[in-house]
């Protein structure tokens, strides 16, 4: 089966590039309300997943013993620029469990915001492994770790009792079974697992929802998302599609990116998780198929409604400034 | 039709992504001598088709008149960095037309290199107009229009005389008819006109070959190609596919990249053009792709057939430097 083509990229009157992908949309019993493309095939969740990730944050009771409000748990769920308020804030984390930039084992980059590395090239020698996007994520793993006694010393392995942890935790939510055959190292180095896109629409729908958890894991499930649609900056930050897709529909939408064109979303009112990729990997077009598919679930509130498709369908302008095409979804979310 | 698969990038044991894409080379003839997917569809080939748009600025005697060598045609052929390299011969070229910056209509942006932005950022306050990647086509464009006699002043508006002939230019090479039906705007504010793959490639294959042209074309082109295998730095930069494709085998092959995942190139010893895109209009399958075609036309060279087949299939690294996963062609390039 060949994916449909759900988003093209214009210029003048014709079609200049095309982007395949699959979509699902399910409900917290799993059942699916909408679907494009093979939706049962395994796929890497990379970053979209982190609000999975961050659930022993939350469940050892580490977030509360140090004090953590809805910024550090938006963080723990986070992509983030590198602005210096990201930043500041797993810097934070850290000493909260004693420890610091030294303990963080997910590597070092420059921000892949332009502004932002504008920026730190003008007051960094080199970036360090705060800037790194996922270093609240890292810093959330640590703190869980710390506060169980735990040695955080290598936490990012398959073996380590928190990576151990992580992947229950993910099959129980996903309903896929995570191993060896269907591992991947992220860029951050830790382990990912391939999982079909409806067993990561339904996970997320489980935790808008609470629907099938456990009581204490539908309370730690419930304020992560909370966290993240209060705090949408401290999810991405300046510019993000996460930040802006939060910002439309404040406490109502919560959205989240994975490289290799893979986003995960939730609409905790209507009970509704998200999951989709973009054949290709390709961010512009996830984007596009994010906010489309929110779209769909807001037909009713038409100002809402036309903001999300503002963001699935939107006109691209050159170096200056001029008109050179859009970027659009097909009929296939009409 | 749908177009195939040519490259995939994977993760652990598992395809992440895929590209599909369309592939063609021809001889000076024309005669198709491989292909892949649809290639009578027509393609913007954005930058990639630069060499065809310096032709002006040898024909109109404007580059011998200014006495331009190697670097200057190779930087009038350039999608560059904005290293301080490129920004000097484009100032250069700009001068000896009597002009400067000011004249140039492309447009500013920061370098898409990010070694090169980290020391933009460092050094300038924003870029201008020559840091433009295609300030060197357009120095080459007011060069051909000013030594002419004529008003560069809106020389990238499709009814500028130079636009026209160069309009003529890439017809007589593609044998494709150019007119609004066909034409968008390109990142620098050119028009740019979708032509079918076999055409580009047919032209590039003139290009390195002469076949079919006018003595005087014919030399303009032979000049402009060996100018760009002579001088690869000029052609793109540190770093860039276009510019390591071309060190690989001196004086041997040209190559070319345009936006959303077109790549030109030709092999003028072999009298071959080639001509791709990616689909989706990502670089890196375009990249792998290219390189992948020119390695089927080098079997009978070991070392240069595996330099190419490196590029083509590469390992990917995450910010630890940790292997997570490959770019690689499918059997299709068998």
């Amino acid at each position: 089966m060949s994916n449909p083509v759900l988003v093209e990229v214009t210029r003048g009157a014709l079609v200049e590039s095309r982007h395949r992908g699959m979509v699902i949309a399910v409900d917290g019993d799993g059942n699916t309300v909408f679907s494009l493309g093979e939706t049962d095939v395994g796929v890497f969740p990379r970053s979209a997943c982190k609000a999975m990730q961050a659930l022993p944050l939350m469940e050892t009771g580490a977030a509360d013993a140090y004090g953590f409000g809805t910024r550090e748990l938006a963080l723990a769920c986070s992509s983030h620029n590198g602005e210096p308020e990201h930043v500041a804030v797993a810097a934070k984390m850290l000493a909260a469990a004693g420890r610091d930039v030294d303990t963080l084992e997910c590597g070092a980059h420059w921000s892949g915001n332009q502004k932002t590395l504008i920026e730190q090239a003008r007051t960094l020698e080199r970036p360090i492994a705060l800037h790194n996007n996922c270093s609240g994520k890292h810093a959330g793993f640590i703190c869980a770790v710390c506060h169980d006694g735990g040695d955080p010393t290598g936490y990012v392995t398959y073996d380590h009792p928190l990576q151990r942890e992580i992947r229950g935790t993910m099959e129980a939510l996903t309903g896929g079974v995570l191993g060896h055959d269907n591992c991947g190292t992220d860029g951050c180095s830790i382990p990912t697992y391939a999982v079909p896109l409806k067993g990561l629409a339904h996970g997320f729908a489980k935790m808008a929802t609470g629907a099938g958890l456990e009581p204490e894991r539908a309370r730690a499930s419930k304020r992560l998302i909370e966290a993240c649609m209060a705090e949408p900056f401290y999810v991405a930050g300046t510019g993000r599609a996460c930040t802006r897709l939060m910002q439309l529909a404040p406490g109502r939408i919560f959205a989240k990116t994975g490289a290799e064109g893979v986003f995960c979303a939730a609409i905790p009112g209507k009970g509704i998780g998200i999951a989709l990729k973009c054949e290709d990997g390709t961010t512009r077009a996830a984007e596009a198929m994010v906010a489309a598919t929110l779209a769909r679930f807001f037909k009713d509130e038409p100002d809402l409604h036309a903001s999300l498709r503002g963001m699935a369908d939107h006109a691209m302008h050159n170096w200056n400034g001029l008109f050179v095409g859009d970027v659009r979804v097909t009929d296939a979310f009409a």
